[in-house]
């Protein structure tokens, strides 16, 4: 028996990141969700010279916000023009730090933004229910109905990309700790080297995708495209690629270690560019970790399902009000 | 106006410690739990040699569970009889890994037993309704609700005696991850020692009130009563007594750190025997805490209002039903 039309619901989704934003028409069934139309263009951003006072700063951060509700709209207004049916709500995900139950984009490093009411002003320009999300919980919560962790009450995503933070599901329920929770890339692990958040010993500072290429051209003296450009020089045999995935292989087991300890995940879904590599990330990380734990509940490791799509799909769940009280 | 008859439930609360059993019979109000006559005895143990086979050391737990269970049941029904009207129902916490939806105690390493399914046989046994919890949790709860995190969402409730674990109140709901949640004593904090769980740099290794007793005793060369008496040492200007209490304080402020980083609480509710040092614990550990945050959100730091009637509150609580859904 095929999904009947009550089942399903056409949403827009739209995933916001530094570089990118992605959208899709999305079709939300009960356990599924397919994107049937895509769109993808750059983050527009209001220029900032690098030394400005702290004013500028925030007046950027505010035209920024404002420069991103416009080609949020218009994608969603693009999209909605070319659906076959009625669209029941927008999704909308963003990095930083994100108050889900107000609506607010509280803060971006990366975007500039400071307390902006998106959910509200986009709601008001394209004038249909706006569902709004973090990028990280709502890869997350892709992941756990429709990818790597579907049927788990207790599961952490893990996407490690430029910066390293994570989806924590716990008891059924993504952690949202005010818009705060899940920053295991900035906990100490014990190593001495500076992190861009200031603090030292960080799990980003030698693990994410950044800091591998960062490190390994810093030993080999000339520039490097990518993580993936380090992982093909580890399966050569390049003893300088082979410390450096080795370091950042210990400051992952010792971050999910604590996520472990603390929150007892039966799953722990990895993603972002640095999955990609497979069993050269999965295989030595399941090793480390098996030797770490002692009394703790030993997690399963697996690789994301959904890829960059994740994001998507999860706005996407939030706009059909699948997961509304998650 | 007075609270009505209707809104209080008369219950019996049962708080199962390592060494002692406390029980009480509770009043719960809607915002109040007041303990009406009060109960204690020693928890009662099979005897069991150090040195005996895995079966035996099996078997004296199951037998030690069904101590525990005349025990409590006999509490529960001394209490039930001086009671003045109806009891509602009997909550019952113990310590260990506890499966609060199963209402099974699954392990105690101090009480050795395994799959006890303790709420069954005590609703068997006292012919009434039992709620069933874990004693670091349902003092939290009762901390969250009446005590000195009350009205928070994002809270950690975190005891530090003979061991130390976390209750984590995030997004207003209590984590179990399935009874292993909130295991803050065991993280890697970067220190050296061995722990008595098997790993090395525990904070629970160097900030319980027995590694303080410990670590002091060892120094200083002769026998230590407890914390307590480490603490008179660090006013009275002991250099070794100040040493292992800074080592204490470096120690709480990491682990406190990863619980701001990953869950971002508002309050943290510092309870167990060594709060009672007050502001010899809690400002120098603020100030640690301060000069460690970086992006974090800055939790308030705050000593336990309810003491070591807590867990019976917290008990009564879940009897109560106030919090069955938490």
């Amino acid at each position: 028996m095929g999904i009947t039309r009550e089942d399903t619901r056409q949403v827009v989704a739209v995933d916001v990141g530094g570089t990118d934003i992605k959208a899709a028409l999305v079709s939300v069934g009960p356990e599924s969700a397919v994107a049937l139309l895509r769109r993808r263009r750059r983050t527009p951003r209001a220029a900032i010279d690098e030394n400005a006072p702290d004013d500028a700063r925030a007046a950027a951060g505010a035209r920024t916000a404002e420069l991103v509700i416009e080609a949020v709209s218009e994608l969603i207004d693009e999209l909605r023009a070319e659906a076959d049916g009625p669209v029941h709500a927008a999704g909308v995900a963003v990095p930083g730090i994100v108050d889900e139950d107000r609506g607010v984009a509280v803060y971006s490093a990366n975007l500039g933004w400071q307390d902006a009411p998106l959910r509200e002003l986009l709601r008001a320009r394209t004038d249909l229910p706006v569902a709004f999300g973090h990028d990280i919980r709502a890869s997350g919560l892709a992941e756990v109905r429709l990818g790597a962790a579907r049927g788990c009450r207790d599961a952490v995503v893990l996407p490690i990309g430029t910066g390293i933070a994570a989806a924590l599901l716990v008891d059924g329920r993504m952690l949202r700790g005010g818009g705060f929770a899940g920053e295991i890339g900035h906990v100490d692990i014990g190593h001495h080297e500076r992190c861009t958040c200031g603090a030292v010993g960080c799990v980003e500072a030698v693990a994410s995708s950044a800091a591998l290429t960062r490190r390994y051209a810093e030993r080999v003296g000339r520039p490097v495209s990518g993580a993936a450009e380090v992982a093909v020089q580890v399966e050569a045999g390049d003893p300088a690629a082979v410390e450096v995935w080795n370091d950042a292989l210990d400051g992952l087991a010792r971050g999910i270690l604590l996520l472990v300890t603390l929150l007892a995940p039966e799953v722990i879904v990895l993603g972002g560019g640095l999955a990609l590599s497979g069993d050269l990330l999965v295989a030595p990380l399941r090793e480390r970790l098996t030797a770490l734990i002692s009394f703790q509940r030993v997690p399963v490791l697996r690789t994301a399902e959904l890829g960059d799509e994740a994001g998507c799909l999860g706005a996407a769940l939030l706009a059909a009000g699948i997961q509304e009280d998650r």
